[in-house]
């Protein structure tokens, strides 16, 4: 296998605020969990679930915080924020490839195109006319970039990615396979029985250290921009429509469809599965669960769910539909044990 | 950038079924929203929430109906229909790169193809054997067609669409990235405790007029084939299974998904991650909320959902998940109250 | 078209458990459904609903079981299990292209490769260094295969499918057009208000038999395997995050989003736009209704779904929604009866 990193305890953590707890000449070779622990590995714990894992892991090193640090019976990092130092260690055991740097001979590139000389442009990739790459950016094989795109620096656009024309992507941005960016947005307009498309005019604007995932596609605006501010997160299968726009560090789990002119504000979480409706605006800090149907504005910071009830056998699910469907008769009962009684009656019913 | 249109107000009209309120002559370079309008810019008010911005928008053009005429303290372009206008004029500032005809001399083409002269084929397409490409189409770089396959003319397939052997696409289609026209059906039989592949030999057609968005996937029949009738509009991510029917000028939102052998109507509305599950028929003219579930045919006209309630507070959806789940209780102390008042009881719980 | 198959019914029978009951040496040339029967081609009845059309079908065969074979009127196949022997008779008129071994001449292989002379690697395929394919396997058109792959024999991926680095794919393995396999997980960790991404080190793992669709993301894992067991079957627009295990011979339809570390049993059935929850756990046997929103783990075999009713018209959406919304309402009625009659309160809202 390509990396054979190789490295001390005290290597690994060079630069980082953290503490050695035993053998800081520890040599570690590569990483595992800390419930399947091996020998020479680093591993970390941030789930209490995985605590007492912590007594027998033949790990050969855990970064976990200070709480944890007793129950440790290996060598210990300890830090306050184990899942950061987790991500700047394991970092140094990536084996993804490298891109080298140039142009592919295979390659298809437009004319009048700035492509940086340190940027690497895979095999069978198609550039159209002035597009512009920049510094240590790489575009793996199968990419098509369309006329006037941008592309800032130290970039990466994996293997058969789409951008379309006049898009622009900011630097440290990465892009994961499949994912096409700039599409048409659905705008339709029916006319004596048909539709006709309305032109989408405007770009997508990515700006820096955007992370984008395997087969999303993110619509170019209809007159303005669609936008995805600096530091969003997206997973998988995520589409976003056009003229929407997403906050600052706002992180999108897979399958989220949101739909046109739809505003997000920054540092929002959104679970896997969830639709917004077009035309709303979600506010800051706001937390919508998985699957959940955002169907109107949310203006102020909390967490969010629609629907009833969790998972359900199939024929509680069907017992729930009907007692919902005999509400109205329960509702006809009481008001007449309440004649009965003579009790006011407070029917308000549509 | 590329589109450097500079026309009159009378320019643009030309042809349309409109009045121009103010000065013919005013010269035009682009297209902008009302609310931020822009001098030289022409922009179009439809939703009468936008309506606050016509006395102070420094667009100089605004599409409108004659019923906000008054409003508008700049050039106004009259007509029954501003969003259809709209599409009309705003076409004529796209900047949607116009491809060269031939065939680039990177693509791989199959034996017995018949290409119109002016159709073109980007760079690094394969086509496989027999295909046949219509006068003015055009499919960008990157596209891969499978043997047999027949396209129309002035179709445009952009970058990565993949379309399997012996599909039949139309005339004016357009297809986005990353789309799947004519995968496997999902037809699977199990024996002896192991899956079997079901051979799925039928087709996908799609006829004239049909807007595909990006990343969607559109199996192949089983026997007979998947048909998306004219004038469809699909948007991204959208699955569409084997056996599929969608009627004439049926519009799609994004991410919905329909399972097999379901037809849907003609002019019918599908809003986003809606679902259809196999085997019903839904009418013509029929409205589906997004996220509805559809799960049994539908035989009326008429806007059809599914599910409790709108975007509530994650405690709020508890709370109601919580009464739900305790209506059995509710219903006994009922049927306790009428017992003691000596009522009749119409139980008929299951 | 390309098949041009005519064979005898005992010819297509040959080797399968089956009985002829009319002309064994009628010959066929094609398939049909029931429904919409032709001469000289042959169809199957597995679902009842159709049997209706058994006295009446032009078709020249039918393969049913024998409890049906009394209402047919033209040559009978009996078997014990149709769908099955369909698809070994159906798959004697596949005409999906056969691949010509070999590599083509545009396709850009790395260094140190091993590919077998009989798999056939398609134009502008691009394959990583190290990458391994097995005999008899076939990489369509614009595939990418990132490094130190390896690809069993007899598996088939279909044009522009991505397989990133590192990744393991058995034999016989169907993989569909624009599928994304070991893309970067979903792993991000907040630091001082920016989202850092954690290295996704981990492999996709797919084992023998299975099947995938269009349009798909399987993201490789953390630091252990993601785990596609053998004989599994993927549908369309599936996304499968970060160290998620399905079992062997499960069945996932699509638009299904399984979130991260959750593990699937063996043998289960997943319906559409169904959702899974992260670090949760499926049994074996068990059948999640399409839309079901999974948000606990499942122990034991059995039918699951989630949410309440089926499809209704939104007016009655509304109402159901407005009556749980005034559920606490009810019960406070509720409670004043009581306490009118002077029954005890049972009452336990929170």
């Amino acid at each position: 296998m390509p990396n054979n990193q190789n490295l001390t305890l005290a290597e690994l953590c060079h630069g980082l605020d953290v503490e050695i707890k035993g053998d800081a000449n520890c040599r570690i070779t590569g990483v595992c969990t800390v419930q399947k622990g091996k020998p020479d590995h680093i591993t970390f714990l941030q789930n209490p679930h995985y605590r007492k894992y912590l007594a027998t892991t033949a790990a050969s090193a855990v970064i976990l915080s200070a709480d944890y640090a007793a129950d440790c019976q290996t060598n210990a990092i300890i830090t306050r924020d184990p899942y950061f130092t987790w991500a700047k260690i394991a970092a140094q055991f990536s084996d993804t490839p490298r891109a080298v740097p140039g142009i592919h001979p295979s390659a298809v590139i437009g004319q009048h195109s700035q492509i940086d000389p340190t940027a690497s442009i895979g095999a069978h990739c198609v550039l159209g006319d002035y597009v512009q790459i920049g510094a240590h950016t790489v575009i793996a094989a199968g990419c098509n970039i369309g006329e006037y795109t941008q592309i800032g620096a130290e970039t990466r656009l994996d293997a058969n990615v789409t951008v379309y024309h006049r898009i622009v992507i900011g630097a440290r941005v990465h892009i994961n396979s499949g994912t096409v960016i700039g599409s048409e947005g659905f705008g339709i307009a029916k006319h004596k029985g048909a539709w006709v498309k309305v032109p989408q005019l405007g770009r997508v604007v990515i700006e820096d250290n955007v992370d984008i995932g395997a087969n999303c596609s993110i619509d170019r605006g209809a007159i303005e921009d669609t936008i995805i501010a600096h530091g969003v997160q997206i997973d998988n299968l995520v589409q976003v429509a056009h003229n929407v726009r997403i906050g600052a560090h706002t992180a999108i789990a897979g399958c989220v469809g949101i739909a046109g002119s739809t505003t997000i504000g920054s540092n929002c979480l959104v679970g896997g599965q969830a639709g917004f409706v077009g035309h709303i605006e979600v506010a800051d800090n706001v937390a919508i669960m998985g699957g959940t149907a955002v169907s109107k504005s949310i203006t102020a910071p909390g967490i969010y769910a629609s629907g009833i009830g969790g998972v359900v056998t199939n024929a509680q699910r069907r017992k729930n539909s009907a007692r919902v469907m005999r509400l109205g008769q329960l509702q006809a009962r009481i008001a007449e044990l309440e004649k009965a009684l003579s009790l006011g009656v407070k029917e308000n019913e549509e």
